[in-house]
């Protein structure tokens, strides 16, 4: 009861906060964010301190080196959180663009107008950064947003909650335009995800327990995805030049992330040539690939390299790891059927200097982001031109790929009359 | 157990028939919908022989008049659905629309393509006509569709639904593009609403009550609205004459639906010319008046007009009738205030001849369409230059405002490289 008392608080601060927020000038909320970088990188400290406790502490509980590096701050990293709040400075603001207006026979001028969703819940796991960014993205298009961060960075977040709402009401913006939920119950998101008329839409950021928790209870809309189980195609007709240097970005570059490639299917006809360079390249780098039985026939011998064969379940799986599977295919139809059976619609690509193949595989495969002769760690809202973002979506409904502030805003239509009525 | 299996079975095949909608070329789609028109009028006689049996069972269990014409079809009735479904050949089609494409630095040509959402499922009331509506844009646009209409007119829908699968499948188009739901158990509806994977989405379009069930229960993406408390401020700087006109129109021409008008709020300082005018043109309609103490204290006197005393369930109320309730406010921010508590976000007025007024009105009032000096009757995707639409949606997230078809589309970002990494 207390618990609900205290949410529903919440969900009230935080709606009379977006109803300022929404008329806002473009140089207030920039000027707020201004002084938000400026006071993280002052009060970096104060939450290497608080960061400093969450480190040792999930140290102590065991959490692994990766997920370690993934909570820890540093200095440096302050300077980064700072510099993408810049970022979001320099963006356009989205709110009050005016689009589609047209002149209709009757006289009637209409059109839309970009305006805040209202109210976002957002929830995610681990990395303190997480916290900055999607307040400073929210604060931008003129939402007021619920944090809910990981358990592990209970400490970080709180510093970091209370130098943002410092910032911005310094500079006139409420400072419940930012709250971030600090008892860390399992009860607290159950009930959060209850709150309809508070919450306009919720965003669930990390693993798919997480996403999948939050879109069987959440009683108002989601904008979900980071699932990704990315293939990229090695097509019959590929530069087999670019095909290596592709894969190998597209899994090495940064493997803990949702875009970086999990399988890679090649066709039979270049397999012989392709797949002994592409191992070869990819084990520089320690990859170790999980081959289906052809794939073995032509590289299971070569020594040196890290080869297993794969299970049924490496397809379709998110290593987020150093390995990728590797299977060959008949043909393009046959890499499609794949990609519908085990991908995740997130990112996929093809790689062929065949026009028509190309153009298949980009109107028949159903992902996000779709690809010719790119790697796809691309799929990234900074890489697409959006400037940063809250995340990928990989859902059809409101927003597909990278959400930047414009997939954080709804609009409502205007009409300028002059005395019309209906006929 | 049969009932769950019967409607996983209407999941598979409407899924597979996405997949082979999506690939259709829009000439494909326009013939199938041509021969629709055309069976439609070929068959009238079976249609109208369902209606009857359909009519005759409402009227025998009590349905009033109103709902009785609603759920009437004739022969002219049937002329005027073929010639909307003609309409629908004559927009455009969504599907395959490339927008936003610019080049990047690296040369990487990014932009995104307009793809259908996959399956829809339609719930919906009454009117027959709206299976007809649906199936057609849902085609248009690609996407397959499952409907569960009303049981009052379950003859009527399945005579309809025949004919469209007949009409497509003749054309080439797969018939399970468009399957209805012919029990009309409410169960149906509970196990529909569990159907993730299997519906994209879930549009409900009827009254409150049933919106209210869908989004409880949808475990999908609901796109809903349809419910229009719509006020009309009629502002100290009002053009009486056109104010008087666009009250009338937004009251009385078509009374029974969501953009009509239910409150007039009316400022005090022209209040005592206006208000008698205006009620003077409302009673030739025959609206009753349902007013607050100071608008009766103008017109409460006046012979012959039916004013009553309005309680306070009258503000917020969606009349669907020749009822209105009236108010004076003191300020445009008292109109706000009573919009704001009181309002459904569906359509809202305000008629001034002051510039600022206008324009504060258009920027803070929250509501799916924002008018000045125009009636709230055009909140229609016809009248919006959308053509058809499947709804109106009062919500944020996805769309807002008249559904057409880009309405029921999502996108694929598509990335053409030469083969680029990221650094």
């Amino acid at each position: 009861m207390t618990i609900q008392k205290e949410l529903a608080d919440t969900g009230t601060k935080a709606r009379e906060a977006a109803r300022k927020l929404a008329c806002l000038s473009t140089d207030g909320k920039n000027n707020a964010l201004r002084k938000l970088a400026q006071n993280l990188s002052e009060h970096a400290t104060d939450i290497l301190d608080a960061n400093r406790a969450d480190y040792d502490d999930a140290k102590a509980n065991g959490m692994n080196d990766a997920m370690l590096d993934r909570l820890l701050l540093t200095e440096e990293r302050i300077r980064g959180i700072a510099a993408d709040i810049l970022s979001v400075v320099a963006l356009p603001d989205p709110v009050g663009e005016i689009f589609g207006m047209r002149t209709m026979p009757n006289g009637l001028q209409i059109g839309k107008k970009r305006v805040p969703i209202g109210v976002i819940a957002a929830i995610y796991e681990s990395r303190p950064n997480v916290t900055v960014d999607i307040a400073s993205l929210c604060l931008k298009s003129g939402n007021a947003v619920i944090l809910r961060g990981g358990k592990e960075t209970v400490r970080s977040n709180m510093a970091l909650t209370k130098i943002i709402k410092e910032s911005i009401a310094s500079e006139g913006v409420p400072a419940d335009a930012v709250q971030l939920i600090e008892n860390t119950s399992h009860v607290l998101v159950d009930e959060l995800l209850k709150m309809r008329g508070a919450i306009d839409m919720v965003i669930p950021r990390g693993g798919a327990g997480l996403i999948k928790f939050v879109r069987d209870h959440a009683a108002m809309p989601v904008v979900a995805g980071g699932i990704g189980v990315c293939h990229t195609y090695v097509d019959a007709a590929a530069d087999l030049k670019k095909a290596v240097a592709i894969v190998y970005n597209a899994k090495v570059q940064r493997p803990t992330v949702c875009n970086a490639l999990d399988t890679v299917l090649v066709h039979k006809d270049i397999v012989e040539t392709y797949l002994p360079a592409a191992a070869a390249e990819l084990n520089k780098a320690g990859v170790e690939l999980r081959c289906d039985e052809r794939a073995i026939g032509i590289i299971g011998g070569i020594s040196g390299l890290n080869v297993k064969p794969a299970v049924e379940e490496d397809w379709g799986k998110e290593f987020l790891a150093l390995i990728a599977a590797v299977r060959v295919v008949d043909s393009l139809d046959d890499a499609l059927s794949h990609i519908e059976r085990y991908g995740s619609g997130h990112s996929e690509a093809i790689i062929t200097e065949d026009y028509s193949a190309a153009m298949r595989f980009l109107n028949e495969v159903d992902a996000a982001a779709v690809y010719v002769n790119a790697s796809t760690r691309f799929t990234d809202g900074a890489q697409f031109g959006l400037g940063a973002e809250l995340g990928i979506s990989t859902q059809k409904m409101h927003a597909r790929g990278p959400l930047g502030l414009n997939e954080i805003t709804s609009y409502k239509w205007v009409i300028y009359g002059s005395g019309q009525v209906r006929p």
